[in-house]
């Protein structure tokens, strides 16, 4: 079976000959498989394209994969594949082939074909080889032939070819490939294109912004209209349209795009995540610690931090002359309250945790969502303990990972990572050789015993120390990696952090970095779109909607909606002049999980009439019997 | 009966006495009553001036009073004022009759017997009248030889006086008395110099810096003695030997000295405040939001913030060109949540609650305390209503005040102020005046029904509205002034804020502030120096400690550990090997509220034998019964 890859980036250079046959003045630039299709950056000068123009580059595409084209191949060196391109006035691959020559390409080229999986560059050793890919129609084309053609012709009109079974050059990239053999391998009805973007050439700001054709591509059109239905879901579920409609966080643009505004709502959420979180969390022996956001950059010169976010750190000053920087990170800041105090050898492991918020000046992103905020709260914690203890502390973090996340049913759907070294680099990482190999066998030993079946990932370890990544899928398939157990060696030494061993010599603690939720942001954002807005009722910040059929059942509601607040609920009355339909709906509107409707039958009985929103069921309950009920519900955090 | 602020500032003239006697070369300043005592500031030039030289002054002072000597006045104009303080070479003294003249005293100078009780300079009318005081030895002097003295010779020596009954001039000072008529009016054992501190002419750092002596002064030797004693507690009390000794909160110099780090100890009494605190807010409707510490400027300049704290602003940039400042307040904030949606009559009121940190950029204070910090944590409120709803919405926020301080046992000891305009500059307020009538007469209604018995207190309303400001008193007799409501009826127009009217009408809401606990840090720093850091044990981050008598019982003390961590208590067992006594004064010195001893008896029974720190009884009691009564103690706040 022919690779998706292969397809999607054949379909690329298809769209790419469509949009050519379409606008002869376009210019291509680099036209890459993704994760679930390709695109294609053009420039189109001043020609404007839009999403309207989609269609009748889609339509020209079914009819070059009707046409049977052949891909083929031929190697030149740089100096031919430069005049071939210059030939083309394809300006933007002239400018590639120098980079690829000047090897200066990794940085600074977003993936594409001419990267290999490794990320070398093909066909860069020395003066070439440089492939590329050509269609020609009906029939195989004479490799010799063609070249010869591109040695002597002009490429501007794609003119016939000499030959005798070659009849046209239809189109001509460079590119390392793989293609299918013939248009004819692709399903006309597979591929949908989604939208047009801006995109920076080679991703830099300060470069032309070119036009980018983004599109879905599968084996065939099932799968297509899978995905294309998984998307719509994913629309429905897009955390900024739920978060605008349920009220969860807002935005000014007195305060800045970027930061948002928890509402009740919201905090709702938040604060019992984080009860959860720090509840598991201290079963588990962790203490909660409290640092300012500001610190001097003394602290995170130390920690070496200062450099790794220099580009996004803020800077604080005032008329005062202080010189502040708001913290990027928290870790610097508890290794200080460790060194608060003389520690002995009897009081380790110390645990600590701390759910505060955290700055870093990152380009802007999305505008109205909370995946990329200058502001994020971290629910960051530190074991620093001895090295006889790594062991149990690790096996510890792993418990708290597996409660919180089995609480969310999402355990069930892990894989971990065991992130080793580049063992051909060992030069690369901080701390000794010997340390290393410890660790790195304690960790495996520990998936063993916890049959956790690690997958041992190489380059993948921190560059203190190595870890234990967990990948999860959330409700729309998406993988989640959030939670990590991080040894470091480093960092300790460097803020001199010590205790006295039981001869009393001073010792350097190991230090283990732990990340559970990660970002509040970040994990609410997750969150509401693995729930679609319909939380589970420990996390709902709706739960219970009393609605009284008419006025006259106000009092019995009203003692409903007491009855459920007393124990804890978040339960509101509607006690508004609108009508039953209207309340109904309104709750519904809101996600609210219970909606109680009260009329006579149910004042007579002591009943509530119940509207499951999840499951849209209908019961009728006594009251005493449906508070127990959600009682266990809340307590027991069910989903 | 003499007042004793007259005692208390003819003693300061006393001791200036003395210096002169014992440094014939000092310069006076000023010299007024305090709180507990006096001060005058000196200038002693090259000379060193120390508290080893308290001694001697106060010997001095001690023979002053036993010489009877006489206090008597004179008024002069400024200009007999101004030659009199230049032949005694005064240059400080005749620097304030400049000032007074000239009428700019108020703001520059600190407050001195020289401002009458209205803050009106005395004397300052036109050309004078400018009062002296001066001591004459044994006897009654004639004002009029004297003054024919002063006209005639130089003060350099002190001299004797001409005239039958005055025998030599002792001291003469420029100042509004009053003061006793004779020394022997005063009790000779009801003063004690205390301390030597720096202090800069006129309170201007840029001035010269002069020596002020401090001193407490007392009707008589028993308060004296009980002032002493009270200091002497509330040394033993203060939050920064407690905060260090039972390790609530750190500073690191890496960090900053003015930015405390919570430790796991300190965040314990943290959280359960802020529990605590949004409990009972939840309780009468507030909800929790979360706004972040970022903003653009605009924001401040919009509510006004950004002038009024223009010095103590925090300004923030990064290497992307962003420039926000840290949030001095969160008022504003909040206002921007109320308007992220339409809102209707029928939505109000909104009560909004946030507990986060603040920053300005103070001059530094104290080190190693939480009285100054750059940080401060608010627990902030603000209520969104209607007019019609100010006086429920203002009864709601005094029963949470209520119930709060009652909690801590402070209620009993409360007053009230109802803090509203000066009357005589209603321009210098912002709104209307029929709304201000409305809202002071209000808060005074609201006074008389709740009986809360409100003392008017006219200049102390806030620009934009009257409040109601509480004030209490702590274990040691200090007054604390933190709940406060305030009514607010021009930060909503400002931001523009609405609501529609049941006829569809735009209208401004008004917003109420309230203040319960003020910021953590300093109610912390009051609740340690309050509770001198044995915490009631609902706020106790050690509750319980758990101690065998020997190895062998070490599975029964963690027995009874576990069954008191599993109810949440916030317990540890002492396993190591230092013997009992060792490691009931290790519980000891950290006020540990119950320290559990557990031996051969103790397991046999299932009991535990239990020493209270607080009242340091001792009992035996069933382990179940134990836990029982904490748990009770625990819930029920007791104190």
């Amino acid at each position: 079976m022919i690779p998706l890859s292969t397809k999607r980036h054949s379909l690329a250079h298809i769209m790419a000959q469509a949009v050519k046959q379409n606008f002869p003045d376009a210019k291509i630039a680099t036209g890459p498989d993704t994760e679930d299709g390709f695109y294609y950056d053009f420039d189109f000068w001043d020609t404007e394209f839009s999403d309207k123009d989609l269609k009748i580059i889609e339509k020209t595409m079914k009819k070059i994969i009707s046409q049977n084209q052949d891909f083929k191949t031929f190697e030149v060196n740089f100096d031919e594949a430069r005049d071939i391109l210059a030939q083309m006035d394809e300006e933007f691959k002239c400018e590639l082939v120098d980079k690829i020559e000047s090897g200066d390409m990794k940085n600074t080229l977003p993936p594409t074909p001419l990267l290999t999986k490794e990320g070398e560059m093909s066909g860069a050793n020395g003066g070439g080889p440089i492939s590329f890919y050509f269609n020609v129609a009906k029939g195989k084309s004479n490799n010799e032939d063609v070249q010869n053609f591109l040695a002597q012709k002009s490429f501007e009109t794609f003119e016939e070819l000499d030959g005798d079974q070659v009849k046209t050059l239809k189109f001509i990239d460079m590119c390392t490939g793989p293609h299918v053999e013939n248009t004819r391998e692709l399903d006309a009805n597979s591929f949908k294109l989604a939208r047009v973007a801006g995109a920076y050439w080679l991703g830099d700001a300060d470069n032309k912004q070119l036009t980018r054709i983004y599109a879905y591509a599968f084996h065939n059109k099932e799968e297509l209209d899978a995905h294309l239905k998984m998307l719509e879901e994913a629309k429905k579920r897009d955390h900024r349209v739920l978060g605008k409609k349920l009220d969860l966080f807002c935005f000014s643009d007195y305060v800045w795009p970027g930061l948002p505004l928890f509402t009740p709502a919201g905090v709702v959420i938040r604060d019992e995540l984080q009860n959860h979180i720090e509840g598991v969390c201290r079963k588990y022996g962790f203490e909660k610690v409290c640092t300012p956001h500001l610190s001097k950059i003394d602290l995170f010169k130390c920690s070496g931090h200062a450099y790794k976010f220099s580009d996004e750190l803020f800077h604080v000053g005032s008329g005062h002359g202080h010189e502040f920087v708001l913290k990027p990170v928290q870790c610097p800041h508890h290794t200080q309250i460790y060194a608060s105090n003389p520690r002995s050898y009897r009081d380790l492991p110390f645990r600590y945790m701390e759910s505060e918020k955290q700055y870093r000046a990152e380009q802007s992103g999305e505008v109205g969502g909370l995946s990329r905020v200058y502001a994020i709260t971290v629910e960051d914690g530190h074991v620093f303990c001895r090295v006889d203890q790594i062991k149990d502390e690790i096996i510890n973090l792993i418990h708290i990972i597996r409660e919180f996340y089995t609480a969310l049913g999402m355990w069930d759907k892990v894989w971990v990572s065991l992130s080793v070294r580049d063992y051909s680099n060992l030069d690369n990482y901080i701390g000794e050789e010997s340390d290393w190999n410890v660790a790195e066998n304690m960790l495996a030993e520990i998936s063993d015993e916890l049959w956790l079946d690690a997958k041992r990932c190489e380059w993948e370890a921190a560059l203190y120390g190595p870890k234990l990544d967990f990948m999860f899928k959330d409700a729309t398939g998406r993988e989640i990696q959030i939670p990590t157990v991080q040894l470091d060696f480093a960092t300790p030494q460097r803020f001199e952090l010590s205790y006295k061993d039981s001869n009393g010599e001073d010792v350097t603690p190991v230090m283990i970095h732990r990340a559970i939720l990660g970002s509040y942001e970040r994990f609410m954002m997750l969150l509401i779109e693995h729930f679609a807005g319909t939380f589970p009722l420990w996390l709902a910040p709706r739960q219970v909607r009393v609605i009284p059929v008419a006025e006259k059942f106000d009092d019995y509601a009203k003692k409903v909606e007491q009855e459920l607040k007393a124990e804890g609920f978040r339960v509101a009355g509607d006690y508004s002049n609108d009508g039953l339909n209207k309340k109904v709906r309104n709750a519904e509107k809101m996600h609210v999980n219970y909606i109680l409707v009260v009329g006579e039958e149910e004042q007579n009985t002591s009943t509530v009439s119940v509207r499951d929103y999840k499951t849209k069921e209908q019961t009728s309950e006594n009251l005493q019997d449906f508070k127990q009920r959600i009682l266990e519900e809340y307590r027991e955090k069910r989903l």
